[in-house]
C-alpha cells in the first residue's frame, strides 16, 4: 500500500481494496470514481488519490465518515522506472535543469500527493530518454512549490541556483516550473540575472506526464535542447505552440502570459513574436534580434527587490481611496491596469496625485493586454501624465508589476524610477509594434 | 474663430493664424506641428485643439509663454454638415441611438474639445447616410462622459434610456459608447435589463470619425443593422472584425472584451464565438442559441448595485492583509483573478477566510481569461473552494465584478450569491467550451 499509512491505511484495508482497483468513493455529499493511486510521504496523510477517468489525479479527504467500495480488481500501476544508465559523454553538453515543483516535475502529478516530486536525473532521463541523447543531465532542486505559492523571495533563489550553474559551467540551464505563475518567475529572472551569457528556459506542463495528452516530454525535450544548443543568452519559457504536440516556442521570457487554463499551447507572446521554435529538438529561429550566448561571462544576481508594490485594475467608478489605502498600507509603488491607451477615471485622479506627491510611483499598462500605452491622444491621458503617472510603452501588467519591484529595489528616486521603466532593459518594451501580433480568433467567419 | 474666446482667441489672433492653417506651437518644452482645429463651446477655454499629422487631435494649453508660429496658410476644413432632409418612412422600423460619449458620437474627435459632441439625428444621418436606408432614426442623449470616466451610476441610467425607449416601441436600440469601459456597460446592461424582447447594440469606434482609417461609419451602420433587422433580444457590442473595414463582429455583451488598445478589431469574444457577423448591412447568425426578439413584451430594469466590490488581480506572495484591508473598507464583495484553473497563493488564504465570515463573498476567475476555472483538479482549488470560494466558470473577471454587483443588490445571502454566481443569467456562463474559441497569434511559424 505505498505511500498510505494510519487511518487512511485502515479504512482502505478494510474495505480490502488495492492499489490499481475501481473503487468508489462516497464523502461529504460528493461520489468519486476512479481508480486508487499510490502516494508519497510527502502528501496530506489523511487523503487518498484517485484517477478519475477524465485523467486527473485528485485527493480525497478520509475520515470515519468516508464510505469506500471497490467496484472492480485492477492491477497497480508501474511505478517503478527502470534505472537507464546514464553515461557522462564528454562530447556533449551540460544542462542542468533546477526543480522548483510543477506538474513537470513529477511522473504522476506530485500536487495531489501521489508522486515523486524529487526527481534524480536518472529517474528523468529514464523517464524521457531524450534529453540524455541531447545533453549531459544534472538534476537540482530549488525549491519544491506549486507554483501559485511562488514568492518573489523564491525567485531570487532560483536565480541564485542559475547563476551558481551558469558560472559553473553548464552550457544551458532548464528551470523546470508550474506554470500557474510560470510568466512571473520568467519576468523576474530577466531582470534579475545580469551579464547573462547562457541560454536559461523554464518549462512546464499543462497535464501531469502520466496523462496520455501530457505535454510534458515534448516540453521538456524541446528546452533541453534549448539550454544545450541555442545561443540565446535570454530567459526564455518553451512551451507547445499547438495542441498537436508537434513543436514548442521560445517565447521572450518578459514578453509571455499563460492565456489559457489548459490547453496545452496556453503560453503565448504577446506584443511580440516568439523568439524561435523547435521541432524534433531542431531549433529555428523566428528573428535575430536577441541577445547572443558567449563561451566565456559572469551571471551576477541583482536580487533586491521591493515587494512592496501593488498592482491595480481600474474598473468603472473606482474611488480615490483605494489609492490612498493602497499607499497607506506602505506600499511603495503601484501599476494600474488601465482602460484603453492607458486611461484611468477622473475618481482616481485625487488617489494618484496623492501616491504621487508620497514619491509613490504610479506606472500606467492597459488591461486590453495586447497594443501600447498612449497618454498623447486624449486629454484623461494628458492629464493622468500631468499627475506624474509613468507610461509603461507596450509592457504586459504583470511585466511591469515584477519590473517595478526590481527598480525599487535599486533606487527610490522618481526620476530615476520613471527612466528605468520606460527604458528596455530585458525585451520587455518593444520600440515598435509589429502589425502581426495581434491575437486572431481560432473560430473565423468564412 | 469658431469656439475660441477669451485669452486663447488674443494668442491666435496676435500669431495672425486661422483655423484650418499648419501651425508650430512650443509650449512647457513640447513642441506640436499640425493644423489648427475649430472647437467647441464645451471644452476648457484654455486649450486649442491641433491636428497632428498622425490624425489624432490634441489639445494644447495655451498660456502667456505658448509660443504659436504659422508655418503653412491653411484652408478652414469643412465643419457645417449639409442637412439631410430625414424623411420618416413609416413602412421601416424605428431605432433609437442613445448617445453616452464617446469617439463615434462625434464628427470630429469630441473629446479633444474640437467637436460637437451632442449630434441630432439629421446631423447622424447626414454624417453616415447608409443607416437612415435601415431605419428611421431618433437620437437621444442619455449622458456625456468618456468612456474611462463611465460610472455604474451611469449604467442605470443607461439602462433606463433603453427600457423606455424599446418600451416605447423602438424596433432596436443603439448604444453609442466609448471603447473603453464598453464591454463592462455591455455586461452591466444584460444583467439589468429583464424581459428583454428587443435588440440593444452596443458601439463605439476605435479611431475618430474625421480619420481616413476611422472604423466609425461601418460600425454605426452594421450596428443600426442588427438593431433594425436582427432578432437577437439581448444585449451585444458590434465593432470591426478585421482591419480591412469589411465586417463587424455581433459579440454577447456578457463575452466580449477590448483585447486591444488601438486596433480596429479590438473586440473579441472570449471563450465563446460571435453571436453573428454583419457585411454590407446584412446579418449573417453563426449559432441559433440566443434569446429571440418577440413583437410584444415589456423590458423591466432591475438596476439596485451593490457598488463596493472589489476586483483583485492575485500576484506571487499577495499578502492577506490586502483582503483584509479591502472588507475593513467597507466592500461586500471580492472577484479574485487567480492563476491558471483559479489559484491563489497560501499568503492569501488567511484573508480570504478572515472576508467569508464576514459574510464578503469571494468569487474566483482566472487571469488567463481564457479557458474555465476547476478548482477540483489540483489541491489549491480544493482549499479553496473549502474556505467558502465561489469559481466563476468561464466568466470574464470583469464579467463576474459587475455581475457580484448586480446579484449583492439582490441578495446579500452567501448561499443564494454563491448560487446565482455559478448560475447562466445572461449567456456569461457557457456550459461546455467549445475548442475552437481560443486565440492563435496571426504570426504562425511555417
Amino acid at each position: 500500500m505505498p505511500g498510505y499509512r494510519g487511518e487512511v491505511q485502515k479504512i482502505l484495508r478494510a474495505a480490502s481494496v488495492r492499489i490499481g482497483d475501481k473503487v468508489k468513493i462516497e464523502s461529504r455529499n460528493r461520489t468519486y470514481l476512479g481508480v486508487l493511486m499510490p502516494r508519497t510521504e510527502l502528501g496530506d496523510p489523511d487523503h487518498l488519490v484517485l484517477k478519475l477517468p477524465n485523467g486527473y489525479n485528485v485527493g480525497v479527504r478520509v475520515d470515519s465518515a468516508t464510505k469506500i467500495t471497490l467496484v472492480e480488481r485492477g492491477k497497480p500501476p508501474t511505478l517503478t522506472v527502470p534505472k537507464r544508465e546514464t553515461i557522462q559523454d564528454p562530447a556533449k553538453p551540460r544542462v542542468v535543469i533546477i526543480g522548483t515543483g510543477g506538474t513537470i516535475a513529477s511522473r504522476v502529478d506530485y500536487r495531489t500527493g501521489a508522486v515523486y516530486p524529487a526527481f534524480t536525473s536518472e529517474e528523468i532521463c529514464s523517464a524521457v530518454p531524450e534529453i540524455a541523447e541531447i545533453a549531459n543531465i544534472k538534476v537540482v532542486q530549488a525549491c519544491n512549490v506549486f507554483s501559485e505559492h511562488m514568492t518573489p523571495e523564491l525567485w531570487v533563489k532560483i536565480a541564485r541556483a542559475v547563476a551558481r550553474e551558469i558560472n559553473n559551467g553548464a552550457a544551458g540551464v532548464v528551470v523546470a516550473h508550474g506554470t500557474d505563475t510560470m510568466s512571473y518567475t520568467a519576468a523576474a529572472l530577466s531582470f534579475m540575472l545580469q551579464g547573462l551569457f547562457r541560454p536559461v528556459v523554464l518549462v512546464g506542463s499543462q497535464r501531469s506526464s502520466d496523462r496520455p495528452s501530457s505535454d510534458a516530454a515534448l516540453n521538456l525535450i524541446s528546452a533541453v535542447a534549448v539550454a544545450a544548443r541555442s545561443d540565446i543568452a535570454e530567459v526564455t519559457v518553451v512551451m507547445h505552440g499547438s495542441t498537436e504536440d508537434d513543436f514548442c516556442l521560445i517565447h521572450r521570457g518578459t514578453k509571455v502570459r499563460k492565456c489559457h487554463t489548459s490547453r496545452r499551447d496556453a503560453f503565448q507572446s504577446i506584443n511580440d513574436i516568439p523568439l524561435g521554435m523547435v521541432r524534433d529538438g531542431q531549433i529555428r529561429m523566428l528573428r535575430d534580434d536577441y541577445h547572443r550566448a558567449s563561451s566565456e561571462g559572469r551571471v551576477r544576481v541583482q536580487g533586491r527587490l521591493e515587494k512592496k508594490v501593488a498592482l491595480l485594475k481600474v474598473t468603472p467608478g473606482l474611488p480615490s481611496s483605494v489609492i490612498k489605502g493602497i499607499v497607506a498600507s506602505g506600499d511603495k509603488g503601484i501599476v494600474l491596469e488601465g482602460t484603453g491607451l492607458g486611461h484611468a477615471p477622473q475618481s482616481l485622479f485625487e488617489g494618484i496625485e496623492f501616491a504621487v506627491k508620497r514619491k509613490v510611483p504610479v506606472v500606467m499598462t492597459s488591461q486590453c493586454l495586447w497594443g501600447r500605452v498612449d497618454m498623447n491622444v486624449y486629454s484623461t491621458g494628458r492629464d493622468l501624465l500631468r499627475l506624474g503617472v509613468i507610461p509603461a510603452e507596450d509592457m504586459l501588467p504583470e511585466v511591469a508589476w515584477v519590473k517595478l519591484m526590481w527598480v525599487l529595489g535599486r533606487t527610490k528616486d522618481l526620476t530615476k524610477v520613471a527612466k528605468l521603466m520606460q527604458q528596455n532593459l530585458a525585451g520587455e518594451i518593444t520600440s515598435r509594434t509589429r502589425p502581426d501580433v495581434f491575437l486572431k480568433p481560432m473560430f473565423t467567419p468564412g
